[in-house]
């Protein structure tokens, strides 16, 4: 079957020509006449590779000076205690917010090496919006406030960022990384697995800002410890090779298409294409409303679980894929990344509109 | 240029029609449309990728039924943490076995949690022996042995393994693993970084005894908990799928071959063209003598810096690439793991040959 428009969550759509330059010189890198798999990490063909998409990250993300970037192993969930690992000073104290299941691993790992407080919770809606947050709700003691920026399996979104005064602010950004611009200066710590926004599973960015770098806990990992990755220029020990050479395809292709400016521009029509039909429907229903919308992920639902599964089937069979949503939340979730081609979103709006006639 | 031949210690070469496969199939993996990067880790074709490596691994290395397979990523490095959190008892006591720099890295890693004892180490003649071990070296309280089976930077090899009594022996085999056969019931646990003999960087393979599993010590980050990951399959998080897609299709093909008893039949007689050689070279020596010769890594070394230099730019030329050796030996190393044709170390003795005549 041809290429088909895939609405994953993640492991998630890359970026066609990304894939075809990858295809291309699968066999032979760059005249090298070895894989990019194949070649070693020190070499300079890989460090040509690995410090051009540290500098085209830099680039896109408008990453200050005084912030180290680093590309890791163990996803997301690795940070959930490599953060306390390096964060946490002697107090160990750190306020948390949570807008999910994956706040909620957070919270839980980091809960067994400190002090954490939940300082505000969407949980009493099934996490369908963002709890309203004012500084005073944060501990001036704490050594970080820790928030998911983007919830994957509800679709909601930080409206704007907390105010955590001088107490660095924490983002797990593994949704919306590179899909809306941000004020990385604004955080101390930004984390993010690669497998929705940035490139194919097994790779981390950590992006940390340099004084929190250095003061670990005893007994923190050698391989938890942002200092000796960060000291390595992310090659303490082999780095996710292929991973990291994908994602600096992946850069090259934002910067061709104008950064994350004019990608925040295209996903906000991409997302409000979905929104504003899922508004008017009267069969589907989104299960967010108004500023929490994610434009990363749209979660919505039809009447009944049968019409549900009958969407799906019949979505997948018209070539759009993997629209199930979450068993937390039901019904059906498009993710649309940045490779989400806009033509995409149109043929899966097209088509629900379609379903909703045929199905009234 | 065309494909040379690639004698990396790792990231190294990898098969050339396993490569040709993933290229075949990078934008549409088996008629879904999708790149096998693409799909969720919990898809049922992702399901059927890691459930037939974990099969084929099986096969492979006739692992026992009450041992777990894992794919993991952080590499080796990560195990020299995990395996102490894993496998420490309240007493925290192992010995270790110091035969190079990856077997100093274990002990450092080990000495941060425990009472680590080196109960042998060949570092007085820059490791190019492996130590003489008997049962009577190791304390019967011992929550573990450690060993490096085969050591990638000095090439030697465990000539036999050490016997431990009742103590599990845990052994990085990163270099050597599917190169040579193992009787994996001797071991508590076997792990592997990818990136040499398996398959891409960002993957570690672990083969742990069941009853080591459930035991980790308070504080074990969860994704440093064989448990968790034990349980989940290898997907408590979403693993390095692309890694594990291509170690399957590696599997594959060296079931193809006739599996791990054959391919180590080949590999030996890959390395007696090269010891054969060294041996009654004039010129060329190797750096490490008899038994304890490994048969993936084959360091040697000329006269002067300079032949070392002409050697290696000279080889480069002629398509035979990466065959410096590591800084610590100095000369070159000829990693000849699994994927190097025998074509290949044919191609290398035939150039040592001439460049002995040309510079005698």
């Amino acid at each position: 079957m041809g290429r088909v428009f895939n609405f994953s969550a993640g492991p998630a759509t890359l970026p066609e020509p990304v894939l075809e330059i990858a295809q291309k010189e699968l066999l032979d890198f760059k005249g090298t006449g070895m894989s990019v798999m194949e070649i070693s990490h020190r070499s300079a063909a890989f460090t040509e590779v690995i410090e051009k998409a540290e500098a085209d990250l830099r680039s896109l993300m408008n990453i200050p000076d005084n912030y180290k970037v680093l590309f890791l192993q163990g996803g997301a969930s690795s940070q959930f205690a490599m953060v306390p690992f390096n964060l946490f000073s002697s107090r160990k104290k750190a306020d948390y917010i949570n807008t999910g299941q994956w706040s909620k691993k957070a919270i839980a790992e980091g809960k067994r090496y400190g002090d954490v407080h939940v300082v505000a919770s969407s949980d009493d809606k099934m996490f369908n919006y963002i709890p309203e947050i004012t500084r005073d709700m944060f501990d001036p003691e704490a050594d970080y406030v820790h928030i998911t920026s983007n919830n994957t399996i509800y679709g909601t979104v930080y409206p704007e960022l907390p105010d955590t005064g001088d107490v660095p602010l924490v983002a797990d950004m593994s949704s919306n990384i590179l899909g809306q611009v941000y004020d990385v200066s604004k955080f101390g710590v930004i984390y993010a697995g690669a497998q929705k926004n940035v490139g194919p599973a097994g790779m981390a960015i950590v992006i940390v800002r340099e004084d929190l770098i250095g003061h670990a806990l005893e007994g923190t990992p050698v391989m938890f410890n942002y200092e000796i990755h960060a000291n390595a220029g992310s090659r303490y020990n082999t780095p996710p090779c292929f991973a990291i050479y994908m994602a600096g395809k992946v850069f090259e292709w934002l910067l061709d298409l104008g950064g994350v400016s004019a990608m925040e521009e295209v996903n906000r029509e991409k997302a409000s294409w979905l929104y504003n039909f899922l508004d008017d429907s009267k069969i589907f229903n989104s299960t967010v409303k108004g500023e929490y919308r994610s434009i990363m992920n749209v979660p919505f639902i039809l009447p009944s679980e049968e019409l549900n599964a009958k969407f799906i089937k019949e979505a997948t069979e018209a070539g759009l894929s993997t629209l199930k949503g979450h068993r937390t939340v039901g019904g059906m979730r498009a993710s649309i990344y940045n490779a989400m081609p806009p033509e995409g979103v149109k043929k899966l709006v097209e088509f629900m509109k379609k379903f909703e006639v045929d199905n009234s």
